[in-house]
Formats: C-alpha cells, structure tokens, sequence
C-alpha cells in the first residue's frame, strides 16, 4: 500500500460531522433508496419494469432494512457487544444475517424480481444464496480483523477484540472459522445449481471472491 | 387535567430507550411506512388503488423526509439552534416548512394522489394548503410554549427559551405572531377555495382548529 492508498482513507460520517449529522445523513439516503426505486426514470428505458414489479421491489428493501432485517440485527448486536465469550454462536449468525446479509438479500432478490424474475422457488433459491454469501462475508470480516493489519485492512484490525465483540475466531477459534468459510461458500454455489451455469457465474464468482478474500495471508500465519 | 391524564404522560422514546435505540426505532418506522404504502394488502379492496399511483405515493413521500424535506429542516435548525435572536425570520421559516410543514404535505398529498387527484394544479393547491397548516400548527407551537403551562400543554412549557431556540414570539413578539397564525389560516383556506366545499370541509376544519389552539387561554394574558 503506498501513500496514495493512505491518503484516501477516509474518516467515517459520524467522525467527520458527528454522530447527530450522520444520523440524519442515514435518515436522507434510507429515503433517497426508496425515491429512487419509485421513480420511473431511474431505470433504463428498454427495461422499464411494471410498477407492481417496482412495488414488489419496494416492499422487499423495506423489510430488509426494517425490524426484521437489518434494524433487528444492529438492536441484537448492541445487547450482546460487552458480553464477549457468554454469547452463543446462534446469536451471532442472528446478527449477522440480519445486520449484514439482509442487505445482500435486498440486492440480490430486487435485482431477481427487476429482471422479471417470477418463479418464487427461484427467488427463494437467489434469497438463500444471498443469505450465505452475507454470513461468510461476515465470518471472513471476522478472520481478517484478527490475521491482518490495519494498513491491509482499510481499517483499524483487532478492534472487534478491543470493542469486546463476539466473533467467529474467538468463538470457535481460527481454524474453524475458516472450515465454516468453507461449508457457506459450498452452499451458496449449491442454491445457484438450478439456474443457467452462464446467468449464474457473476454470483458464484461473486462467492469465490468473498471466501479467497478470507484465505489471502493463510501462509503468512 | 386529572390524575389519570397525569399518568399518560410517558418519556419520549430516546429518553425510555436510549438514543441508540431510538435512532433504529426511527429507521425501522421509516421502512415500515414503506412497506405499508407498497403492500397491496394495506388498502381495503374496494379502494386498491393502481401500482403507478401507488408509487407516486412512495416517491412524494421520501421525498417529504429526505434531504429536501424533514432531514433539511432538522439540519438547519440544528445549526441555528443557540444563535437565538441572531437567526432571521426566513430561516425559521425554512426551518418548519422541511421539519414539520413537509409531513403535513405528505399527509395531505398522498390523500390527494390515492384518492384518484390527477390534475396536478388541484394537488399544487393542496400541497400549498399543507404547507400552511404545517407552518400554522409550527407558530401556535411556539405561541403555546410562552404561553401556557406545561400541565396544560402535556410537555416541558417555556423549554424553547430554555433552549435558545428561535420562535415567532422570540423574533416578532406575540400579537405580531398571532396575526401571523390568522393570515397563514386564512391563505390554507384560500388555497381550498376551488374545491367542492362538502369534501373541503374536514380540510378547512383542521386549519381553523390548529388556530383556534393558539388562542384558547388569550383571555387569561
């Protein structure tokens, strides 16, 4: 990483402009989401999708954000930061398939139902990926926070440590982590096997990346 | 008041939970109401209004909170909050058209638009309606704060001079905001004018009663 990479670090929102600002800057861009997803000329016109498609897509983004989906796992991981090791490993998948993948959940799914996507079986199948791409994201953030540095990272490493926060590593140790990679990585490509193998290479390279991403410096350690 | 109003009384929401809390309880409604308006199901089936209308809705109301309604408002009065006398009329102004007049127009507006209003000058008089009642409502706000009880008003009287904040008394004095609150009445009604005055009526009603509460205890000044 040389100086160039250093000087686009950037301090997060609430940092910069306090957390009050960052707030409301959360408030303006959750509406912006739904401003742009309801107004006809954010979509290329040779797709232009039906509004009940449009609506449909809505709905889901909602809930996904909302007190089923990522507003649920940030109250759930707020409860449980300080409680380090006493936390069970449900708990934590709970948080993180609510805080994290849901939102993976909402760009896979709408993009499904954008595209015409009607067969709910294969939406479910598109949901179900998502959902494991989101958790090992989630694991593989864990790993790198303990096996990299803060200048690899982007970001200050061993800080789920110091913030006393329930992680995969410190939870079921390293090496386990890496096999649960492993296992989410081999579902997410399984819940892909019933579409077109072309259609569907994006996503299952999209798995790939996440889980090497996890395994970068293994030789290092 | 009785003792059994005295008991209704309860903390806001940040002061019960926390503010951590009550950020994500406000992001969690935010979505809901989202989800709401894009669910079919949400409208009784003699209604079901066209998914085409129905966007309309959602887009006029992110539109309403985002960064060119409520969060603009909150913004700016953030800022001038503590400047006190220092801050001009029109900011104050602007302040409670985005803060509090915008929810007033998404009200009225999406009524408009789900009702089946389609000549877009009809909904321009209703949203300058809005508009009004929404900066109407905001002055007899101020004009209660100075002027009665905090038993009487069911919240903390006098905090905005406390806070620093600025009001109409604070800026043009009482009576001067008194006849504020009947010009501003008089123009939401204005606005009404080309409307069958039977399906206004509700709409008028409202204005002459957020005015009236302005001037409930006059007698006792």
């Amino acid at each position: 990483m040389d100086n160039d990479d250093l000087r686009r670090w950037q301090p997060s929102c609430h940092r910069a402009f306090g957390e009050p600002l960052a707030v409301l800057a959360g408030a303006a861009l959750l509406s912006l989401a739904f401003r742009i997803l309801s107004d006809p000329k954010s979509y290329p016109s040779d797709l232009s999708p039906p509004p009940s498609r449009v609506l449909r897509c809505i709905s889901e983004l909602a809930r996904c954000v909302g007190s089923e989906g990522l507003v649920a796992g940030q109250v759930a991981d707020m409860e449980s930061t300080g409680l380090s090791e006493s936390v069970p490993i449900d708990r934590v998948e709970y948080i993180h398939i609510h805080k994290t993948a849901a939102l993976l959940e909402a760009s896979v799914v709408l993009g499904a139902i954008i595209g015409g996507g009607s067969d709910p079986q294969s939406i479910e199948r598109l949901r179900r990926y998502a959902r494991c791409i989101g958790l090992l994201y989630q694991v593989v953030d864990d790993i790198l926070d303990v096996t990299k540095s803060s200048q690899e990272l982007g970001k200050t490493a061993g800080k789920d440590l110091v913030s006393d926060k329930s992680t995969y590593p410190k939870l079921i140790g390293l090496e386990k982590s890496r096999e649960f990679v492993e296992e989410l990585n081999h579902e997410a490509k399984q819940h892909l096997e019933e579409f077109d193998p072309e259609k569907a290479a994006p996503l299952l390279h999209l798995a790939n990346y996440i889980t090497e991403a996890g395994w970068i410096n293994n030789n290092n350690n």
